[in-house]
C-alpha cells in the first residue's frame, strides 16, 4: 500500500512533538509537512531538539499547506483557533482530525456554554465525527473530520463505558476523581506551569466546571440513553504525563466481582489498547503507548463500583488516538505505529 | 516555667527524625533521651547527617529508658510494637503520645479485625485518648496516653467534621479520595518505595480495606452519632511530604456556598492550626507545618459538598501533632514550638 | 533592644518570600513594608498563599516607601533595577542590603563587562561591602550598603577559602561544577523553568561565560593576592532548592587528608553556619536553613584535592545570607532568627 | 534472514527489562527465555506489570537454559555472578553479551583490585571483546563474549576519544564530572535508593575510587598508547534514567572550536547513535534511545575543552548498547531495533 502523507499543524506544542515522534516511525505515513506559525523557516529539530537527525524537516506556516499534497492533516491546535483551520483547510481534499475541543460537543449551543465563546464554524459540528476507537469505529471509518477526544474524557469515557452501556450503575452522582501529569497544561510557559509550582506539590484544579465535564457527559449519555451526572475533578500531578482516574460510581442491581470482570474483558474483547487489569495500574506503566488501563473493582461493603483507568495523557489521551483513528479513516490495521512498550522506569 | 523533658523513642523513622526536628526548637521541651535498638550507640546525627551540630545525641535502648528522667514519651514505632512498650512503660511516671494504631480504635475487636493481630495490652484501650486536638482538646488535657491520630484521618476528620456534627450530609457513600506522599509508607527500603517505582508515577493501593477506613468511619461516627460509611481511597504521590484528600458528600438539606463557608469558620474559630481556604489549596502551603488547610464547596448541579483538605503528613498527620497534644497535657498554649512557616517552594 | 523594622522590596520573586518567611520568625525583627510594583494593593498572602495567617501584609509601591519608617531595606529585585533603588533609597537613613548582582563587582568597568549593560550608580560601588560574612565581618558590621553574595560564588567561595588563603593549591585551572535547584532561576515563568523541560531532566547551562565566573574569582584573587582563573560550570537540577558544587584544584606542595581536614576546621571554627562534614553532604540535609556544608577531601592517585560544597541557594545563597549580614549590620548575634532545623526529607 | 533466537539471563532487574522491551520489537528477534532464580514459574509479565499483553513469558531458571535453543544470551546480573554462568554456559553453542563489569578489564589482577574479589574465569577475560561499537566494531563482529561497557564509561569514553586519539589533550588530571539517574544503582531496594533519598535532593558517591574510574582509564590508555590518569566523580540524580558527564581536560596544543567541532564530527561520521550536538544537551534528549549525544567546546580563557555527553544509562549505557553489539555480532545493520525516538517529555 503507498504511503499515507500526514501533515501536523502546530509543531511547538506537545501533541505536535508527539504527533510527530509517532509519525515518524509509522510504517505507513510520510510527514509531508509541519507548521508552526511562530517559527516557520526553522527545522522542526530545532524546537524540539530531540528530534536531531530524526526529523529535520523546515517549518512553514499553515497558510503554504494549500501548496502540499496532504492526504490528513492533524491540527494540534488550541480551541477556538482550530475551527477557523478547519474551515480554511476544508477543501484541500485532505481528512482532518483535529485534536482540539472545538468539535466534540454536539451544538454549538452547547460548546458557547462551556467554552466562552461562539462557535465560527457551526456547520462542521454536525458531520464531525467523535473519535473514540472503542466505541465509534465503524462512523470513523467513514469520517472526513474526526474530532479526537480530550484526555481527561478519554480515561473516564472507557472506564465508565460498560457500566453506561448495561446499565449497572446509577446515572447519577458519578464521581470522576482524575489526576493528570503537566504536559495536559500545554507548553506555554505560565506560573502554574513553572517547575517550583508543581514540582513536590500538587493540588485540585478547576472545580465544579472544568470544560471536560460536559464532554464526559454528553458521551455517556450517547451511550446509555440517559441523562448521567458527573462531578469531575481534575488534580495536576508532579509528572510529566499520565492520567488516572479513579471512579465511583454506586450500583443499581446485583452485582459482583466476577460480573464486573466479565463485562469489561467482554466489552473490550477486541479493542486491543485496552488492557483490563486485576489489580491496580499505575500511570507509569502505560507511558508513551497507546493503552488505556483499567482496573474495576466492587466494594460490596459501600456498594459502589470503584474504577481505576490510566492513560499516557499525550499518546490514547492525544497523538496516539489521533493516529489510531487516522488508522481507521485509512483502512489500515488500527494499531500500525502504535505498538511502543511502555518507557518504565 | 521549667523545661518538659521528652523522649523520642523510635529514632530510625520519618516519625521520629521529625520529632526531633520539632522538638529541638520546642522553646519548653529539652529532649532526654532518643532511642534505637538498631542504631544504638551511634549518635542520632550519624542516622540523619542534617541534625550534625543540632542534634548529636547518643541514641540508647529503648530499655535503658527507665534509667532516663522524662515527662513525655513519644512513641514513633510500627504499630504491634508500640502496644508492648506502652505496657512496659506504664509505671515510669510519664505521660505517653503513641503515634502507632495502637491505641486509635475503639475495641481489642476492632483492632484485631483491620490490623490482623490480637491487641496485648487492651486494658490501655480504655484510658487512651484519641489525639485530635480541634475536636478533643478537653480530653488530651487530661490523659496519660495519647493515641496520636493516623495522617489520613487526620485531614478527612478535619474536613468532615464540621459537616457530621450539624448532620448537613447523607453519612452514607462519602468518598475520600486521598493522595499522599512517599514518607506516610515509612523509612524501609522496600520495592513500592524505591525511586524508580515512584517517580514520575501515580497509582492507587490499599483499595477498599486500608485500615484508616475504620478510624475515619469511628471518629465520624462517634462526633455525628450516626453510622457512616466511608469509602477510602489512598494514592501515592510522587512527592516526600503532604496528603490531599479530595471528599465528596451528598447534601442533605439546603445548602449555599456562603452557609457552607460559614460554617467552616465558625466551627474552627478557636483552632489555630485550621485555616479556611477560599480556593483550593496545594501540599506545599502547608510543608513543614502544623496547618490544616480546608477549601469547602458546594456544587449545586450535583448537590455535593465538595472538601479539599490538606496536612504535612509528618507534621499535622504525626510529629507535630503529637506535640500539639503534649502542649495541650502539660498546659501549654498549643502552638508553642509549632510556628513554622511553611517551606515553599 | 527594641525591634528592628525591616522592609522587603521586591515581593514577588523567590527571595522575596523567603525573606518574608525568615523576618517573619526573626525575634528581632517587625516587618515595616513589603513592596511590589505589580501587585501592590493586594495582601502578601494573595501572592503566596502559604502566609495566609502569617503574614497578610498589605503591597505598596516602592515610592510609597519613603513615608515608612525603616532600619533596613532589603532588595530583592533583577540586577540593573536594583542600583536605581540603592540610589532612590540612599537618602532614606536605612542600611540596605542589596541581594542583587549590582553590587558585587569592584568596578563599573568589570560590570559593564559581565553584565552587558553600564553601572548607573557607579559612587556606591565604591562604599558598598561584599557581604560574605564568613569572610568580611569586620567590614559588615559598619557598612551601610551590602551587596549580597550570588548563590553559585556562596558556595564556591566558601568551598575554596582555605585553600586559596593558604596558598595550598594552584590557582590556575580550578574547576567548579555546580548544580542548582530551580528556584535559581527566579520566579518567572520561561520555557526552560517549565515542569516538563526540568522535571526528569539535567543540562548544562552559561557554558563558559555565567555572570558568577568574574565573582568567585574576583573574591578569590582578593583573598590570596593572586590571579586565579576559574572555569565554572553551572547545571540544572530537577529540585526546587539547593546548590551542590563540586570543586577540583591541583595541589602545589605535600598534602594529607588530616591536614586537609584540620585545615578546615581552623578555618571556620568560628563560623556558626558551616559544618565541616566528614563524607559527602547531600542538599537536602541543608534544605530551608543558612548552613553551608563542606567536605574537603584530597585524592592522592591524581594529586587533586576535592571539595563538596552544599547549600540552600534561597537561604545561604540569599535571604538567609541577607538577614546573617543585617543582624552583623546591627549588632545581633549573626545566628539570630537562623536557627532552622533542615528539612528532610 | 531467519531469527535469532535471544535469551535474557536475569529479569527481576533494569537492565533485563530493558532488554525485553527493545527485543520485543527488534524485527529480527525472537525472545527463547527468559531467566529469574526468585521469580522462576511466574510470567515475566507478573514482576514487569507494563509488559502485559506484550511479553507474557513464563520465567524459567538459567539451569533450565540449557534445554532451549538460543543463539545469543544476554546476561543482565551482579558483577561476580556473571562470570559463573558464562563459565556455564561456554559449551551451549550461544554467543554471550554479558551487562556485568567481570569481563572488562583486561586482567585478573586488575579486576580483583577494583572489585575486591578473585576472578573465577581469567581464562575468558583473554577472549573477551570490550563492546564499545564505536571503537570496536570490527572485533565485536567474531566475539564469542562480548563485555558491555559499563554506563558511565560508555558516555565518558564516547566523549573523550576523539581527543585522546588525537593527542590534544593533557592525559593527566582528566576530570569526568558525572551525573546519574538512579536506575543506575539498580532495582534492589536500599536506604539509598528510598525515593524520600533522592526526591529534591543531589549528592556525590563513590569518591575517587569508583570502579568505573579504572575501565575509563583503561580504555583511554590503550586508545592512545599513553597512560592516562581520570579523576572520576559520579553524583546521584533525582531521576529515573540518564547520564550526563561534564569532562575538562587541558589542551596541549593549539586549538580553535572549529578545529574542535570538526575533530568530532570526523571522528564518529560513521557512528549513527552519536550525535554531535551545537548546544549543551539535556539528558530527556535521549531519553529511551542508543544516542549519545556530545557537545563539545573550547574555552580559550583557561585553556580547557569542555565536553558534555549525555547517554540513557539504560539503553546506550546497558540494554541498547548490546543489542547494538548483537546486531554486529550477527551481521545485521547495527541500528536494527534501536531506532526509537526520545520521549520528551
Amino acid at each position: 500500500m503507498p504511503d499515507l502523507k500526514a501533515a501536523v499543524v502546530g509543531a511547538t506544542g506537545f501533541a505536535g512533538s508527539e504527533l510527530v515522534r509517532l509519525l515518524a516511525r509509522h510504517p505507513q505515513v510520510v510527514i509531508s509537512a509541519i507548521t508552526s506559525e511562530s517559527r516557520a523557516g526553522e527545522l522542526f529539530s530545532d524546537v524540539h531538539p530531540q528530534f536531531k537527525g530524526i526529523a529535520d524537516i523546515e517549518l512553514i506556516t499553515a497558510d503554504q499547506l494549500s501548496a502540499v499534497d496532504s492526504d490528513v492533516l492533524f491540527l494540534a491546535l488550541p480551541h477556538g483557533v482550530s475551527m477557523k483551520y478547519v474551515e480554511q483547510f476544508k477543501d484541500m481534499g485532505a481528512k482532518i482530525v483535529d485534536l482540539s475541543g472545538d468539535f466534540r460537543l454536539s451544538t454549538p449551543a452547547l460548546y458557547e456554554e462551556w467554552y466562552g465563546m461562539p462557535h465560527t464554524y457551526p456547520k462542521a459540528i454536525e458531520t464531525a465525527v467523535y473519535g473514540l476507537p472503542e466505541l465509534h469505529a465503524e462512523k470513523i471509518k467513514t469520517a472526513d473530520l474526526v474530532a479526537n477526544p480530550g484526555c481527561y474524557p478519554t480515561s473516564a469515557i472507557l472506564g465508565l463505558a460498560p457500566l453506561m452501556e448495561h446499565h449497572s450503575i446509577e446515572p447519577d452522582h458519578i464521581i470522576v476523581d482524575a489526576k493528570s501529569g503537566v504536559t495536559g497544561a500545554g507548553v506555554k510557559a505560565k506560573p502554574g506551569t513553572h517547575f517550583s509550582a508543581v514540582n513536590d506539590n500538587f493540588k485540585a484544579y478547576g472545580l465544579k466546571r472544568h470544560r471536560h465535564t460536559i464532554e464526559i457527559q454528553s458521551l455517556l449519555g450517547g451511550l446509555s440513553g440517559t441523562d448521567p451526572t458527573i462531578l469531575f475533578t481534575p488534580h495536576l500531578l508532579p509528572v510529566d504525563r499520565g492520567i488516572l482516574s479513579t471512579i465511583y460510581a454506586r450500583v443499581k442491581s446485583d452485582l459482583s466481582e466476577d460480573k464486573l470482570t466479565d463485562l469489561y474483558h467482554s466489552f473490550y474483547q477486541n479493542a486491543p489498547f485496552v488492557r483490563i487489569r486485576s489489580s491496580a495500574p499505575s500511570i507509569k506503566e502505560v507511558r508513551g503507548t497507546n493503552f488505556c488501563d483499567i482496573f474495576p473493582t466492587y466494594d460490596e461493603r459501600t456498594q459502589t463500583v470503584l474504577i481505576i483507568s490510566v492513560i499516557d495523557n499525550l499518546v490514547k489521551g492525544a497523538a496516539g488516538q489521533a493516529i489510531q483513528n487516522m488508522n481507521l479513516m485509512f483502512g489500515l490495521d488500527e494499531r500500525t505505529g502504535l505498538q511502543q512498550v511502555p518507557l518504565a522506569p
